[in-house]
């Protein structure tokens, strides 16, 4: 097959350096693109030098171009996005008419209006291709599909629970009693663990982003509106202009956080950032939990799915692990591209 | 596809139940098997009623004439193995010559000597079909394949470790030293949770073979005899005649196992059987594990596997859930005879 990269920050450099690595000589690719420059050819790129070679010497960027190039061949080119980027995102019924595959770490097309995330499916199915997105959810987990494989063969969900954010779960197995709450997040922030702006960590939207994926994937006609969200972030904390005025605000309700995990960890509880779906209710927040949850024992930044079906009622499947970073998730990403590999 | 069925026990009941129960238009269901019985179609079988018509009317079973009658198609016929059978496993290489792709749920062909588990992968290689057995593992765990898409993708793994017995994760998991350890095997037993004689479960060798079929997908050249099992069974176990003799005998250790299980509690630590996979050593054997182990929280019949790899170093990669059972076995076969209908 061949690929279309698009996207080379932290995760699609290491799908790059993996692809470099292994001896894929299944996977030729074709073209790699970021927001600004591009580079195509004819015949394969070597993945370990294409990253420095677009720097130097990219066109500039136009996405039509960049899928035009690409000849005649049906069923066989895979288009993969590692952007954040809701534009791209936008495009990708028109890329899967033009016959391309796609495979995305980028979470935005599935949470935009059902509408489109129908149409996302429908257009693939029409065109005979792929739409793969397993690095959407808990990153190179296998939690997509595993959830697609317990539907395809005849299983119903009962309910979905789960730790998402590789950032909030940190947060939550690290706090204690001892502990302001603001510096935590403000040296997470400094060790790279959360967004630049930690708030778009706090604000739950991610989590919900990823509890709408999978609650859809259900059948559920289910839009991000919907969610139940509960926002850490204290009122007035969005209109701060820096993170640093941000943090310092934050600041202002350590002894009030003190106070719950003080109480909590006198009842032997501990607080984790849970998405959940259920009955068609969906909701994401702060819940205290036992001993007797499957959550509690949970540490370092994990993350953390339960699928209760009517297959695994009582005892749900569970799977746990790193959920975040740039290694796991462009496995993720070229587990999808090597599904690819079989499917089309 | 076209899809011939050996094996009509518990298993493959509950497979023609799920496949009559979903609309699996892609499969035709056009032979089924029993030790005794066979009956085959040119057209497909309706799975609901095959049961009963087999049992009424099949003709003697025959493997070479149930293959033979399969006509010239290739690559979109499955061979499903929902057997205990050595004899049918031995069959396995010349079944895929024949141009079968096959599922299967029995472990044995996985696990006899490594030169025949290599000649599984080539025939099935060089003849274009598939081999698949992700029930051999965990039941409908999705167990093997993400143990295939992490090396795929260029993991390593460190090790792997797990209770892959569904019978002895509950006996553990419910033992308390009020209990006598010879009357929670009888229990166990009369619920139908154990093998019609336990001694099958208590030997380890299942466990034994699940860990040898996980360590082979690594790459190692292990036989079973190289892995070291520690038997649940005192000594004489094995030459009792009756079930009924052996569960006596076990009652004389009932003092000795509450001892062990007594002081264990009295250090807040549990009893689990664990297989483990780490440096080209295979074990099986009962550990005391405390509260930092992962598996310490197991519960009911659960299985659970951890892998730890380059990628989840510290935190191990886990998957847990119900690993034994009619309805998630056939699942685990069907979403590889699934997995089929995409790959070839």
């Amino acid at each position: 097959i061949d690929l279309y990269l698009v996207g080379v920050g932290t995760v699609g450099n290491e799908l790059l350096s993996i692809l470099g690595e292994s001896n894929q000589d299944q996977i030729c690719l074709k073209g790699v693109a970021t927001s600004k420059k591009m580079l195509l050819s004819e015949s394969c790129f070597d993945p370990n030098k294409i990253g420095n070679k677009l720097k130097e010497s990219g066109d500039k960027f136009d996405l039509d171009e960049f899928l035009d190039n690409t000849g005649e061949q049906k069923g066989n080119k895979v288009f993969v996005d590692c952007t954040a980027s809701t534009a791209v995102s936008q495009k990708y019924t028109a890329i899967l008419d033009r016959g391309f595959s796609i495979v995305t770490a980028n979470k935005i097309a599935n949470t935009l209006d059902y509408g489109f995330y129908q149409s996302l499916r429908e257009n693939a199915s029409k065109n005979g291709v792929s739409f793969f997105y397993e690095a959407n959810v808990g990153a190179g987990l296998p939690v997509i599909s595993t959830m697609q494989n317990l539907l395809s063969t005849g299983d119903k969900i009962i309910s979905i629970e789960g730790v998402f954010s590789g950032t909030l779960s940190y947060l939550f197995n690290t706090l204690t009693a001892k502990m302001n709450f603001s510096e935590l997040v403000n040296n997470a922030k400094s060790n790279g663990f959360t967004e630049p702006d930690p708030r778009q960590d706090l604000n739950g939207l991610d989590v919900a982003r990823k509890l709408l994926i999978l609650a859809r994937e259900t059948g559920a006609e289910l839009e991000l509106e919907d969610i139940i969200v509960e926002s850490l972030l204290p009122t007035g904390s969005e209109s701060i202009d820096s993170v640093d005025g941000f943090l310092k605000h934050l600041g202002q309700f350590d002894g009030e956080m003190r106070v719950k995990v003080k109480e909590a960890e006198a009842q032997n509880k501990r607080f984790r950032f849970i998405g959940k779906y259920e009955d068609e209710n969906a909701s994401v927040s702060l819940q205290k939990i036992g001993r007797e949850h499957p959550f509690y024992e949970l540490q370092g930044s994990d993350n953390i799915i339960a699928f209760r079906t009517r297959r695994y009622p009582n005892q749900p499947l569970v799977i746990k692990g790193a959920g975040a970073g740039a290694a796991v998730t462009a496995a993720g990403v070229l587990g999808d591209i090597q599904q690819c590999l079989v499917s089309n």
